[in-house]
């Protein structure tokens, strides 16, 4: 399997894990270090696995409310030890979506290779003001 | 000059010429594809360099107005091919500041190796929501 290929499938398992609100699988390949540039402060970014972990439950109330956490599109840059990627997501309940259909979640994640195994160690979620 | 420095000096280049108005110098390390996830729309990202280009001269009458763009953190991740970079970056006029002292601009950047040069390719600013 190419580096390329997973990725994406780790990608792929934590959007899955993020929408089933399984917070086991959406730690499961995040670094002890993990910086988060969340869409809610802190401005600084959530600093660390415990922080990262701890800020999920408040995000599955939103999505056992009804809303929707689906990748549109997803670009992947791997190299040999260091990776990144960006993507759309749709993210919002489905009165949200229909209000504002083209509203859109940007994530960036950025991942190192320890092993021959990918971590993320960076995400960035943002939506654009307008 | 290792990757991590080389990279370090990008960003800090730009930074400077982001400071300066310096529009040849904002895009010089640029690749053509570069995706930027603007904090303004589009939705989907600024796409290619022209548009990458364009984007900035509203940006530069902010600074002209008196506004501070200021790197006040920054991580780099390089590896042998590819990288990415978080930062933090104070980024308002003096009043806004005053008012709102711990604001900040959050930035990702996303960064390819060709020919022993490394190129941006990917950019995210955001300020979290609140």
């Amino acid at each position: 399997m190419s580096d390329e290929t997973a990725i994406r499938d780790l990608i792929t398992r934590w959007v899955d894990a993020v929408t089933n609100c399984d917070l086991d699988g959406v730690v499961a390949d995040h670094d002890p270090g993990i910086v988060m540039f969340d869409v809610p402060p802190p401005e600084n970014g959530v600093r660390g696995i415990d922080a990262y972990r701890n800020s999920w439950p408040p995000f599955f109330e939103f999505i056992r409310s009804g809303a929707e956490f689906e990748l549109l599109e997803l670009d992947v840059a791997a190299g040999t030890d260091v990776a990144f990627a960006y993507a759309l997501l749709r993210c919002g309940t489905p009165e949200e979506t229909a209000a504002d259909p083209d509203r859109r979640l940007r994530l960036t994640i950025g991942l190192r290779n320890r092993g021959g195994r990918w971590y993320v160690t960076h995400e960035h979620h943002s939506f654009c003001h307008r």
